[in-house]
């Protein structure tokens, strides 16, 4: 199995994770050098009511997600081959270690579109940078995380 | 009204929020030294199903929360009287600046605690420091968050 | 005096700093969208003799330099006009509140610049992302600072 | 030979490094729990002459090195036996995956002190925990580091 052939499993991994279907993330594009991670408004998601926007959680949550499912892609095309049951293991062991979120303007909007790209790759650790924009184009928070990949 | 009269005003904002309701958060514990904010085990906070975790995004969302209350009592403990109107005007212009989290060890447990102290106050920005743990007192995760106060 | 007029001003306070000083940073570059600061390799700025690499430490105080200068830049530049008075007063008041650096490649080379953007911009917080390439353009480090600029 | 007997070799690897001299850096405590460096005020280390505080830079340097001395121990500490060579070879690869500092109050003082402990332990990576203080017990700055120790 290539690992390009591997994209809809991990994709389809990262949507079934309970926690990301309560949010109602769902990987919209995924390719070997970019992920997107969308979401719709939803009631639910607001921290300050008064403000009426996402809690920063919902954001740091999004560009985890966003930033763990690039890491894993990142170490996966490092192999020229991988067995189903390998990939399975491989996502079992993969885990954040470190995410750093800022947050640049209020979490307004109707939909919202977490993009991750890999800055350093290792068989290792990677580190994604990871972007939260709205359907403007707001730029709303960035974020860096540290992944444990092998 | 005292500052120490807010605590019960403050710690209800909190438990509102729609998010955190989602999370199944509540303020444990709130005085002007130190909060702590507890929720118990569900299957839909769960991240990676393979280990049966809690999601990394709901770990930063705590220590977020928990930050939030400990920053905000801190600057308004700095101030002599607030009025209920003004207490709600501050809450609604609070916000997280940045946020890290550190993930120690798995987010395994039946319930879990986060707690938050102030390392730096100001009347503009604060920085507060946050550890999760589980019933048993393992330490899962630390966090340092800069709060805009003022 | 027009704010534009205030960038030799601000470049020389901090290539005056005693610290930027020992390790040979200049303003290379200082415009109100970007700043660029420079050094050259030495041999007293190397951490792991084996690797014959940069100290970290001369990474994140670049970083942190590059970002000082933009954030205190971006401050001046919401006021129609500035005495040189009140710019000694609000440097002598500008401070970082928190930085991370991301350390992606070994730092070798001759010489280096430290590039940093804003991307949050108000008057009392503002928070620049910083990046430092050696003279060949290799990516050797990614940093975020947080600013307390009023 | 046993890893207590590598103390001494690791705090000296530490001392020589081009950029601690140049800092004025020594390990003044190093057990397997917590390592302790220091060193003592010079005006070569001062950032804003307005202030004469230290260089943001110089904080998170020394905190970076304290970091990483804990981490290389702790990596060590979980081998039974380690030859010189061996040794020699760990801290070669051994490097700084990302850190951040938060600036608590102005670097004043006489002689300042950064310890640092382990939070994370792994074989591949090691999360460790940093504060600096001066020699009145003014805690200045806290700093988290992610090693690459494996």
């Amino acid at each position: 199995m290539s690992t390009s052939a591997l994209l809809p499993f991990i994709s389809q991994a990262f949507d079934q994770m309970p926690f990301n279907r309560l949010l109602g993330l769902h990987v919209s594009h995924f390719s070997s050098e970019k992920v997107e991670v969308s979401f719709a408004w939803s009631d639910t998601l607001v921290g300050n009511p008064l403000q009426h926007i996402l809690h920063g959680g919902v954001i740091s949550s999004v560009l985890d997600t966003a930033g763990g499912i690039m890491a894993v892609s990142s170490a996966l095309g490092r192999l020229t081959d991988v067995e189903p049951a390998e990939l399975a293991a491989r996502l079992g062991k993969m885990s954040t270690i470190d995410i750093r979120t800022d947050y640049l303007r209020p979490g307004r909007g109707e939909s919202f579109v977490a993009s991750a790209q890999v800055i350093r790759s290792g068989n290792k650790v990677a580190v994604c940078r990871m972007e939260l924009h709205n359907e403007l184009g707001v730029h709303i928070a960035v974020g860096t995380g540290t992944y444990l990949v092998g």
